[in-house]
């Protein structure tokens, strides 16, 4: 069976050719239509002179960029666009009938608008019907989280759901790919910590309680959790690491949280998808890991590495967590989404009976 | 007046090199031996191969290495050696009358050794008295705290004295220099992040209780606050960066904290002394400051930057403070102290005399 | 059929861990013997704290390390040991019948010992005769060149074949995986070039003349070729860049030299070899190619990337040549001539008859 | 005697901020007004959010930012604009009567506009006089070479007037404040090299012929060599190094070659001058030097660093030679050019009379 051909919007973009390299071997989805600002459309990607990736360069990179505006036939859209641009385009998308998985923040904190990771709460795309309602349509828009977000709560729900989460004080040292492309001056970052990234930290600050919420009669009840965030960028091309300090609702042992983070699947129904890896979280035991060097590839980027667990001496544990800022915080995560959808049912194929996977998961 | 002779041992290393730059325009003290392990011992120091810091080198790296067991005549010693070696060879050299300032973490903790930044607790050298006693000998020994802890210190000392700290959580992200020479592989560094310093969040968790404790009765009374560190290593040369969160025992407004900040000018008897800048903190409104590369040589490397001052979720405040790592928080706090020696009558000239400052302070 | 036991030497280095890692998904060679110094030996790899590679760890780094001189069955043996140990060991290991194929520069010159690149000189192994006659026993020994020699040789060759080589003047700009591990500090590397890398100019002097030479009754006749190289360290860590400035013995039009790279396939007995991409020469047009980063994974790191083709004021040509120093220049070109021994028939199996790959090649 | 006023163009870019921080402690010259785009004009630049360099901000920082073509009051332009805002402002300049210093490539190789290095060709002025006939008016423009090519010809100089000069082959590793700010992300550079720098290799070609040429009869006639050029960025903030392969018209011994450097002082009329170093080139012995970090500041950033001299086995020569490309390539050469200038008496003070020094050069 061929794949789903998908649309990805933003395509020139670090997110963007992120997303095309891991859908060169996704199972599911295939890409048909690269979209870009107006100035870059007309000629294939790899041959714009902006392809920043690594060899091997994917087939989808020779797919001539086309301007937003195109029409396209694919049902499912991924959206790595610029916030300030994603939000109009994203809606009008959703309006005639496409399903977008974005990765910008626009539409992230909408009520009816689904923050999702799989394995922390795929209930939440129970938000659809409420926007569906709301903006009419058949289409949707669903969201993956800020790519600092991801990898802090995947490493936070097992310990959420077992003790409760009271306050979380996080310090991250991030990337320069969460910065995208061109990003920071090579002579503002060699040698030096720039202490700041613009809106980080009122993310990091909020989205977790939105993602560590409930559904509850067709709306969501955010988490009551207290988080604090710093934000710092590091000459590290992939890979956020954060330092996290942690006080939970009820006592919890070293041992009993390395364990929940052994034993963590996340949610059953993510379980086959594509995307999920076996293990979402990697325990370090070594005193020096993890790093984002030999750690951010681990479940090819969708896994989360987690070491330096300790008592705090405020009460709590002190640990520390890694993920692959541009794959599980932003392109896998987008795609991990689309794989949910298309698991559940809400894609729509021709005819409009809901799409099915080309193949099983995990077979292929 | 001619400038004091000095020893300086462990002149081979990076803390050393930086006492010997720091040392070659100070207007008290001139270098007249440079200590170091046999196997460098024999030729001057600037043709050993071992040079590390960049143009001009000082006069006094001309000077020829001498073994650490040679004799010499300086009353004052500038230990810089490694912790495992430190602890006999200062004890020893305090034993035959030499005062030392090391930078070493040997002796920090003893009830009986000053552990000391001079505008923070200059009255802390009243332990010598209990050293002495307990020890025999007219000779001393003074510490300086570890480079991350010295910084932290001068930040939250104003706020211990206008509020009582509660809670500090702090997360490190800390120079290469701080691991000495050869430190870290170039290929653990490059592209990564080591989540990890052997030792360093002990120190960092249990200094600042000294520091900011109170000498009572000829002993030291440790203040109680809970502070939690993780500590990092990134890729910059010189400067270590704390990001900090922050709980008070009485309310403060960020307004109150930046003012404290800006018109902090330390202990009395510390604003005299050559080396104390005249304005130990400085304040940043900047939102991407304070930053390594900028800002660690303010105040000749000896004042420490503070910015990001904002509320915290948590209660209390967040903020980033950066000093430099071997200057403040090594080699210029280790001279720094031998200053406040001098001035408080400690050191002994010839005949036994309190020695005097061989140009007044400030004017030099 | 299952693939032929080998012995990897030197395992823990940077060198050997790049063998595992390519060796762990070689259609014909599995690792079955990890050999590395007395003091690593008695416990798996991937437990000693030496792993330095990202994720995904090779399955043969669970084998358990063995001193050097421990007995093995395997009849093949990839040797990445320091020079100076390497000698005497590859000598004991060849006169007792193993063929050694080795990365160390110890026996590369002598005059019996074959220096291999599959593409440009697969004949050269007609000097394991002159070897076994000389040395004795049913063992061998080849070679492959300096890391910094083969990319350069590599896009030599069709202009040595096609005009003759004059003259070469090269500068490299070297990777830091190529100092091994723990290689230089971060210290000398961080915002620093490192003009110098001990013997490097020398190798790189000289090795091309043995690889571009001609066996003629059983000896090895050098080419006769006046190269001048200056070596730098920069901090990239794997992929080193040389800039060569050629002069030929006929004239060649920019057009003919860039057709010949194109049209390179290398020697044909090389052809089918795992390990021989299909095209062993990528040429660039885009002005600031190649790269490091993008570039030194083409081919799986077993293509060579040129770029900058330019006339050269001098009189000949100029460009930049590109290659994987730990893959090209070291572990892949090792296992590249056992490729070559099998396809040869030099490799002898159980019962002494020569042995066959396991699988067809480029099939596998 | 109080200083010169002098204007500095482009004050916010990277070779304006290194003009200001050379002259807040120059004898002669004093910065009275800053000029940069419409943009930034209207506030001081230490406000602009654009000032680039560590601790201490110079005192001029503080001046109000005008448009380019405000008025002012002084006599000596420093021009650091872009080259190509550079050419019409520079001429309505010197149109205005105005002596430009100009670090911009725009007039470098006009017949009637002298490129100079003071120590090596003073003499170049005499173009002036050329210029002012040719275009009018009693101003001037002057120009200082490209920031690689300053150091190169500082070390080949002295070789040239003993033995001639017949072919030069360069490679070049660049720093990244060579591309000004903010110059190349940080994604380009990290772990990586880009081996090419837009127009670099012409101007490395071809400036040393001019400089190394003659003046006669009121012309310049160059220099009849042979150079070829290759350039790359590297990941070092400042500092230029240079791989060398010389071919020079008579033969000579290293050792000459050694003692030349050694004792090179540059033209007599530039002995003087406050920015020329005692010594202009400085030769190591070390193996490994120079370094960027280590010696990029030698002689205030003035001084040119050579080593590794080796003789090539082309015949002739190889050496590495390393310079500060924003001090001694850029804003230190322009301001040594104006020093020039007025030691020459080209420039006019008050009433027209030629203006003299404000304190003996050498005695500030």
């Amino acid at each position: 069976m061929s794949r789903i051909p998908v649309a990805v919007l933003g395509a020139t973009g670090m997110v963007g050719q992120r997303l095309l390299q891991l859908l060169d071997v996704h199972p599911w989805f295939e890409p048909a239509f690269l979209g870009a600002s107006v100035q870059s459309a007309g000629k294939p990607l790899a041959e714009s002179g902006r392809w920043l990736l690594p060899e091997p360069v994917p087939a989808s990179a020779r797919l001539e960029l086309r301007p937003l505006d195109a029409p396209f036939d694919c049902p499912l859209v991924f959206s790595a666009l610029p916030s300030d641009v994603a939000g109009t385009v994203e809606e009008r998308l959703a309006a005639e009938g496409k399903a977008v998985c974005s990765n910008a923040a626009a539409h992230r904190l909408a009520p009816e608008v689904p923050l999702l990771i799989p394995e922390v709460n795929p209930d939440q795309t129970a938000l659809i019907e409420l926007q569906r309602r709301r903006r009419g349509g058949a289409g949707l828009i669903v969201t993956n989280p800020n790519c600092s977000t991801v990898q802090v709560v995947l490493a936070l729900k097992p310990l959420h759901d077992a003790f409760g989460l009271a306050e979380v004080a996080v310090t991250t040292l991030q990337a320069l790919s969460g910065a995208g492309y061109p990003g920071l001056p090579a002579m503002d970052v060699l040698d030096n910590v720039i202490p700041f990234i613009a809106g980080e930290e009122a993310k990091l600050e909020r989205e977790p309680l939105k993602l560590l919420g409930e559904v509850r009669d067709g709306r969501l009840r955010e988490a009551e959790i207290r988080i604090s965030a710093q934000c710092n960028r590091v000459a590290v091309r992939d890979g956020h690491l954060a330092c996290l300090t942690v006080r939970l609702r009820s006592p919890a042992s070293l041992d009993e949280v390395g364990r929940l983070w052994q034993e963590f699947r996340g949610a059953l129904e993510a379980r086959n998808l594509p995307s999920t890896p076996p293990r979402p979280v990697r325990v370090h035991s070594a005193a020096d890991r993890p790093q984002p060097r030999l750690d951010r590839d681990a479940g090819g980027g969708m896994a989360v590495s987690v070491g330096r667990l300790q008592s705090s001496p405020l009460g709590g544990l002190k640990c520390v967590v890694l993920g692959h800022n541009t794959v599980r915080g932003a392109a896998g995560a987008a795609i991990h989404n689309a794989e949910l959808l298309l698991e559940q049912g809400w894609l729509r194929g021709p005819g409009g009976v809901p799409a099915r996977p080309p193949v099983p998961a995990k077979e292929a």
